[in-house]
């Protein structure tokens, strides 16, 4: 069954609001095993919303659209479809006695344009809506079927699970599209790509490799007759791509770094502190994004001075000698965060976020360093990009080290 | 000029990632008085995107098309193009050696697959991306125009910015759209409503009320041949809404909530300090969001637990008699935080993230301090939303109390 997103509303095309309507449905395709090929923003415009429907209904099943259902003039996607379908729509007694009620009950008197939300043609049905007053539309004629839902998402997503979802469960009945992630880092995308060998030619399951600012992400999708069977599809080609990326592997599907890390600290009993200075508190706040992270986090230390930094533990005479921007001060950081706070493992990260140099080092000279009783590694880089940019690429690296001190260390 | 925006990338149509590129694009085309028609959303498939391609380029001047850049089989961006315009890519020896020399800093060894990020195609010039390893290209063909860009946020942007744009302004020249964005807090929208009185009613400039997550936002929207008179036409509008809002108005355009009160802090030679424990670092990584914040901001502390709390200056008495979530402790950490720091003004926060309760407190139940040896504030507060959304808003809270004490205090 192959189906097409169309998102509709001026404000889109205007960039106010972001499509997450599209996303959302989008990502609910998959399990019903419905093919989506493509996604459509059109703006309150009769001639390209027909446009839009008739070519999407030429080439596939399915469109399901969202917005353009509202009492005013611009909203459009009533009208659209009973043109596309060679149609007239007729007020409904029975949804305007249902519409009427509504403003009643939140004693409001109810504009006359209203009344087109209780509108329908013959190819249709009306779907539900419990949390507003636009009805959605089932359409169907030959075969194919357009569905159009609300734009504000609570009532599209209570739509869809209770009216669409089920409706398409049972038109498609195909096969399903089980994907899993598998997630990298330490490898660049063209050599991961390279590991992958003849599995990326292959087609059941097929295989994305995607860079993302968390590292290399790599996609399997394998379609079946139900979730078991394609599972079994993955399975094998996991297994070999586990063993090409080892370590480098650090996550599966969701999960996050800091949640990936996370685990690990968990598996270990093993606990964390850090003291960082250039990152402003975006890792303690990464890191403390984990549901759980209570469990394995002390805290942290956010030294924006250099005071601050030797007021929590770090030698004077380190920050004399070498300097606050230093792999050596990072090292004592790291150490003074585990001490300070009792952890069994420290970070520490101290460079120039910028926007201006710090002690002669250019934006972007960031230190890096992991402390553990039994081991300790400390990094230098050069991070390029705006503020923002540095600190989050600063974060990912830090959980990066932190991840391979750990990995290193074994149980 | 009638434009079309092209997302290409199949993790858009698993729903994976919210497409954030088009609406950013989108958002940039009314300044350059081009009207944008549709938005697409096509997977990494050759056949769809060329359809898609060829019936935009049919019906539109210029197609702006981000993602499909990488070195990757799947990405087919430039081949499409290239079939499109009915030419041959060829390697351009100067672009290798930039891409091989990219590497070379990096210290890895360039994948022969990232070869096609060096190619071209005579009808069409490359952009510079100094953020990544895919150049961007500008195609040009009987006066129409296609624009590939990568599809990573910060290389789009940073392209954008510095080569799509600036050409754009140059084929465009119609009339523009210029808004100003007023940002307030402390007044419901509907006395905002009322303070803007007949200019609600304006054609040009327009204004448009809305309610955001970090207060209301009024946009003064309007339309001349070009930025100057544009901006003269908002002027006088905007000098009396400034009048009516005064001390609630706490900044305009992207600037945020913190960069407000950073501002606030510098005017008045104020430092600020912070002890944050469920936000776990967000308040003290907001407050460093802003360039420039060293000047003002001595450090944050995130103790998550409560003997971090104790270590770090609160009296282990006012945890013992109140608990650790309690607006007494909140009190005692912003003024511990402020003391330990050496800052004029401290911040306090404590509460329950989730997802489970804590001292029989249920989650969501948020203390706010705010600390300066002349003024003394605490607050408590109920927050609902996931864990994420609880940090988010208890910061954005606390930024609002930090900034009302400021304020008060006057000069």
């Amino acid at each position: 069954m192959k189906a097409e997103i169309i998102s509709i509303g001026t404000e889109l095309l205007m960039g106010e609001i972001v499509d997450t309507n599209a996303a959302f449905v989008a990502s609910q395709l998959p399990s019903l095993g419905i093919d989506l090929h493509y996604v459509h923003q059109v703006g309150d415009n009769m001639e390209r919303l027909l446009e839009t429907f008739q070519r999407g209904l030429s080439r596939s099943d399915v469109l399901l659209c969202s917005g353009g259902l509202g009492p005013t003039e611009d909203d459009l996607t009533r009208e659209t479809i009973a043109k596309l379908m060679g149609e007239k729509m007729a007020v409904v007694p029975e949804l305007e006695r249902e519409l009427r009620s509504f403003f009643v009950n939140r004693g409001i008197e109810m504009p006359s344009n209203n009344l087109k939300q209780a509108m329908l043609i013959p190819s249709a049905q009306t779907l539900p809506n419990p949390m507003g007053t636009a009805p959605g539309w089932w359409a169907e004629r030959n075969g194919k079927i357009v569905v159009a839902m609300p734009g504000p998402p609570r009532e599209i997503r209570h739509m869809w699970e209770t009216q669409v979802k089920p409706r398409l469960r049972q038109r498609a009945g195909g096969a399903v599209l089980v994907s899993r992630v598998l997630k990298i880092t330490g490898i660049s995308e063209g050599a991961v790509d390279v590991m992958c060998g003849e599995h990326l030619r292959g087609t059941n399951p097929t295989i994305g490799v995607y860079a993302k600012p968390d590292g290399i992400h790599v996609r399997l999708a394998a379609k079946a007759t139900d979730d078991a069977s394609a599972r079994l599809l993955i399975a094998p080609v996991e297994t070999y791509l586990r063993g090409q990326f080892c370590d480098h592997l650090w996550g599966t599907d969701e999960e996050s770094l800091a949640a990936g890390v996370g685990r690990l600290l968990t598996e270990r009993h093993l606990t964390l502190a850090a003291m960082e200075s250039c990152t402003g508190g975006l890792f303690s706040n990464t890191v403390t994004d984990v549901a759980g992270a209570s469990q394995y986090f002390k805290g942290g230390l956010v030294t924006y001075t250099t005071e601050a930094k030797a007021r929590y533990g770090v030698d004077p005479q380190v920050l004399e000698r070498h300097g606050a921007v230093s792999e050596q001060t990072a090292a004592a950081m790291a150490r003074a965060a585990r001490e300070q706070l009792g952890a069994s493992v420290g970070v520490g990260i101290t460079g120039v976020a910028g926007p201006s140099e710090q002690e002669g080092r250019p934006v972007g000279t960031v230190h890096i360093a992991v402390d553990h009783p039994k081991a300790q590694r400390a990094y230098t880089g050069k991070y390029s990009g705006s503020r923002l940019d540095v600190k989050q690429r600063v974060t990912t690296a830090a959980l990066f080290h932190l991840r391979r001190l750990l990995v290193e260390m074994g149980e």
